[in-house]
């Protein structure tokens, strides 16, 4: 039926063998793709930075077991073990959607960073969103000048062991918006 | 280098032309991986079901324009024009993050679904995400069985056309959240 020969038997082995090693060239790849998508409105003026993907939202819990079995059991979520993390305040359950995380934030310790939210919101509730950046430090400089305020003055090493900023939630429709280097 | 020749020239030509139609067969398809893994829990009792993706991010915001604005030229990301969608009481901006969306709603005639949210939330905020399940009905039916409240008896076709319902926050860990069918 094809019977159409294009290409030697050398070509359609190295062809073969291209698409085996490298699936990705040829397949979408969204992040990717958004970020070159983006680039002309940044690369007019100011430092060039893009945005990527959404790396998760983040859920603050008052019991994060109740929590863990709520997603497990009744939705049928894959969700991992609570992993403490000391040095953020937070224990973590991660909830994989397949394309994003929801994660599950527990205070841990004195001080923690949602502890004032799990006050004010009894039940729980969403704390934050995290969208992941190609350049953090670039888009820090960014923001500053576009008078976005950042809740620290350089990127910090967020849970997942990579720079991250928060920008206020006044200057972003309410909502907190965590930014983590790709 | 590599001058082992596994297959024929035929052979090379067939696997080449199959690894192009059908390049997802060979790479990580998240979602249907998500709900092959999630099946056990839900094969043993109880209508079969499986939560798939992140479908979006709804935020609530009081000022369209404004936000649609931030979110195109401070963050750089792919925006959608407004769409109005009377039928649901809410116009809404699509920001594209490559893996999923965040849904900017403002309120669009009486009895918008969000009017009151954003006035216990003047700055607007997070009102909820939407996740995907591959067969809504049956997953309601497990829903009920397990208690979890629902806002409508029944699925209703959502702002994507496709059926959705909306589960009651109290018992979702203070997080409104609506299934779509996938």
């Amino acid at each position: 039926m094809f019977e159409v020969h294009l290409f030697s038997k050398e070509d359609y082995r190295w062809l073969f063998y291209f698409s085996v090693l490298f699936p990705r060239l040829r397949t979408p790849v969204p992040t990717v793709r958004a970020f070159v998508t983006n680039q002309p409105s940044h690369q007019v003026a100011g430092p060039v930075w893009n945005l990527g993907r959404l790396n998760h939202v983040a859920i603050a819990v008052p019991d994060l077991e109740k929590a863990k079995e709520f997603h497990k059991s009744v939705l049928g979520a894959q969700v991992s073990e609570p992993v403490s993390l000391p040095e953020h305040g937070v224990s973590v359950v991660f909830v994989n959607l397949g394309n994003t995380k929801v994660e599950l934030l527990h205070p841990l310790g004195n001080n923690s960073p949602i502890a004032g939210f799990l006050q004010k919101n009894k039940a729980g509730g969403m704390h934050h969103i995290c969208i992941e950046v190609d350049d953090i430090h670039a888009a820090v400089m960014d923001l500053k000048e576009k008078k976005i305020r950042i809740l620290s003055e350089e990127a910090k090493i967020g849970a997942h062991g990579k720079p991250v900023v928060f920008l206020h939630p006044r200057d972003c429709g309410g909502v907190l918006i965590e930014l983590e280097q790709a």
